[in-house]
């Protein structure tokens, strides 16, 4: 038995005896995350000390300060802030909307909304109008000459039978980021739109427009599932007047900073592999699973990895990057300091779709990387990965491509529950999972093992 | 095109046109449970306005007649009851554990615990004695001598780096099952364990202990997760003692039934195909992951079935099982009716193992069998399914095994969460995600076309 350990460790490494070597120290990563992971115990002091952490929030600063710390004690070779300036969106206050007429009777029907972000505000007082509901772009189109003056419903739905929420939520995004203009450039004084959810409760769901600048920027608000119904109904048989009243404007931009932690390569030390996911969230909820899951998975990584002596051959960057939610400012940053120092990033993977049980990774790289990385997926599979199919990547490392023609990675866990908490108040601690949230951080740590033991 | 088609359809049918048919026919299925499903609209009655149904509660009765209504509704051809008598175990009221010495000081702390299920209570007055605390049976083995009189209080964990939780499950439930017994073979007067999680609060979990006739039935609870950490810290460095006070007993046995909903064979009406899972559940949570998902799964199968006009070739019976979780006296009377009927079951599937999103199914049948059914992974693929592999079934149909060989099935979920909830009072419709549900059912009714269409 002996010789032969011997035999295997001292021959020519057969592919065979390496892919065991690999899966058994796969294996002794997620005993290592498993027993003694502490990504849940750092999501609850993100979540429950710091709470929401919106670009430009004090919270957001007390979260770098939090990350480069929990960076440090995972086990860093160094850390350091990159700093950038973030777009500073305030909600300023409390977004109320309510029914005051219906047909031609007063009343006063609160509706539950969330003004989008990177909306502007009602401007001191209420916008009071009629309002029209559209079932999407192309009826606005049919009903344009109706829409001045008015308040524009969009009732687009998430398609349920999608089996992969995320082709849901690809189709309904452009109602929450070009309504608004849409609706103005036909004259519309405000927007409402069906929250971007099938949840079956009444929680408005927020998240960014963009405004077109050739248009008036109207306030606009979502609704909760309950609410969006009872609208859609009513303003399908009779005349209903809404007043909304939201805050929402710009502060200078503000000073944030990208944390990155570095463990430094042994091999190709100016060759870089980076993983991370956004520290900043939306401010009515903790950010849990967006993005504390795939900050405290990062950290994670790099804990179990210093905790199992790994010396990686490459440089490995761990990063919470600034501003992802409404300006991108982080990735951006850190994809043009890499640039300026010419640290070729090979590989970067993202954890962003939320924190649950994993079943894959999704690629952005050519076809002979993707057929490398394919080969070990019977590796990943004991662990929950079923595919390592093209499609995927992050909008925080998105930058590095363009930067370098970074291959790109990201997690992909079963979503079916992220559109039920997604930029919703629902998004809190309570609902991540201690398990699902490890299992994501062991298949991104043997997906790093593996890309730096063998490049891509 | 109108020609290819015609030639497609005219033709003898070749496979892979055949796998098209069924693909279309499976999307067909999908579309209608994602968008007119009723699976969570029925768990909401079930557990809200029924709640927690264990055998012999009014509340099981009403389970039966409501059951009896949702199958009619769902569009049976005919639905009848199976009487079977069940055992009637009582909880009798509030359970409790209090440390009322630490060391030689009084004290008075409550610890959260349940009695477990079939568990005798504590005879109208406390049982108090010091706490003997075990790592497992082992170091029972080794401290037997001690025992006598004692409390023994087993501390024996999930393993977390079992990536499938039912893995560890099925290393801990002894301790539950034998826990008690095996403790009074010494001479102890009481039982705590550790209650079979891995969850982050303090929740204890019943579920059912199995008496050895040969020794005193003594009291037996299980503590969270809080309590269990505390008091094996407590018990390894002082001496405690604990007042336990439970009040289970056996009424007389119930009358209780099955609920059976059928859909007559076309071409073989006396070939079975049965799904189900079962009615009852544990008394102090509402039943919904256990095995509330199951029952509406069940419903969901026959309401889809019908809306889409199948006319399945064997007959497909839709069976809400009685009294699972502390007797199976319904799984064994379906199996002996079907027997005496000469009701040949050539398969039946289970779903209970939690409303979650599903990742496969697991089989006891033939190579042969399970050979056919993994020819058909890609049609359930586009669905979740990823696993069709040998291993499975359910306590529930496990008897018609016995009685006709029949070839079983499992939905198998992903279970990460299950053991958070399971049988503690956490199992809570708020729990259950609709989609995570709904597309259980999808599942399920595909595979049971496939059978019914091509046999085993």
């Amino acid at each position: 038995m002996k010789k032969l350990l011997l035999f295997l460790l001292l021959s020519p490494l057969s592919m065979i005896a390496q892919s065991n070597i690999d899966s058994i120290y796969i294996k002794n990563i997620s005993n290592e995350i498993l027993r003694n992971g502490k990504a849940h115990d750092l999501l609850r002091i993100l979540t429950k000390e710091i709470g929401g952490r919106l670009a430009g929030s004090p919270q957001f600063s007390k979260a770098v300060e939090w990350g480069a710390s929990a960076l440090k004690n995972a086990g860093a070779n160094k850390v350091f802030l990159q700093e950038c300036m973030m777009p500073n969106w305030q909600r300023g206050g409390k977004d109320n909307a309510i029914i005051i007429q219906i047909n031609k009777n007063k009343t006063s029907r609160a509706l539950d909304v969330l003004a989008l972000g990177n909306s502007m505000g009602s401007g001191g007082k209420p916008v009071i109008a009629e309002v029209i509901g559209v079932a999407d772009f192309a009826d606005l189109e049919a009903k344009k000459e109706l829409v001045k003056g008015k308040i524009v419903y969009f009732n687009y739905k998430f398609n349920p039978t999608n089996i992969h929420p995320f082709t849901s939520y690809g189709e309904v995004g452009q109602y929450r980021r070009n309504g608004p203009s849409a609706a103005a450039k036909y004259g519309a004084v405000g927007v409402m739109i069906r929250s971007l959810t099938e949840a079956t409760d009444n929680n408005p769901h927020t998240g960014a427009t963009a405004y077109d600048e050739a248009f008036p920027k109207i306030p606009a608000v979502a609704l909760g599932g309950y609410d969006a119904d009872y609208i859609w109904e009513l303003c399908n048989k009779t005349a209903i007047t809404v007043s909304i009243t939201t805050n929402g404007h710009f502060l200078p931009d503000a000073k944030g900073h990208n944390v990155v932690a570095e463990l430094t390569g042994t091999t190709y030390p100016n060759e870089y592999i980076a993983i991370g996911g956004h520290l900043d969230s939306w401010d009515v909820n903790e950010g849990a699973h967006d993005d504390g899951a795939g900050i405290v998975q990062t950290i994670e990584v790099l804990r179990t990895l210093k905790a199992l002596g790994y010396q990686p051959k490459h440089s490995l960057r761990f990063v919470l990057f600034a501003n992802e939610e409404n300006g991108l400012k982080g990735g951006l940053k850190y994809a043009e300091e890499a640039k300026a120092k010419n640290e070729n990033h090979i590989f970067a993977l993202e954890s962003d779709e939320g924190g649950f049980t994993p079943r894959g990774f999704g690629f952005t790289m050519s076809e002979n990387q993707l057929a490398k990385v394919k080969a070990w997926l019977h590796l990943l599979q004991p662990y929950g990965t079923e595919t390592l199919n093209m499609g995927g990547g992050g909008a925080d490392i998105g930058p590095l491509k363009t930067a370098f023609g970074t291959a790109l990675g990201g997690l992909i866990p079963d979503a079916q529950r992220y559109f039920d908490i997604h930029h919703a108040r629902s998004d809190v601690f309570e609902n991540v999972n201690k398990r699902e949230l490890l299992l994501g951080a062991v298949n991104m740590a043997a997906l790093i093992y593996l890309i730096d033991q063998y490049g891509l």
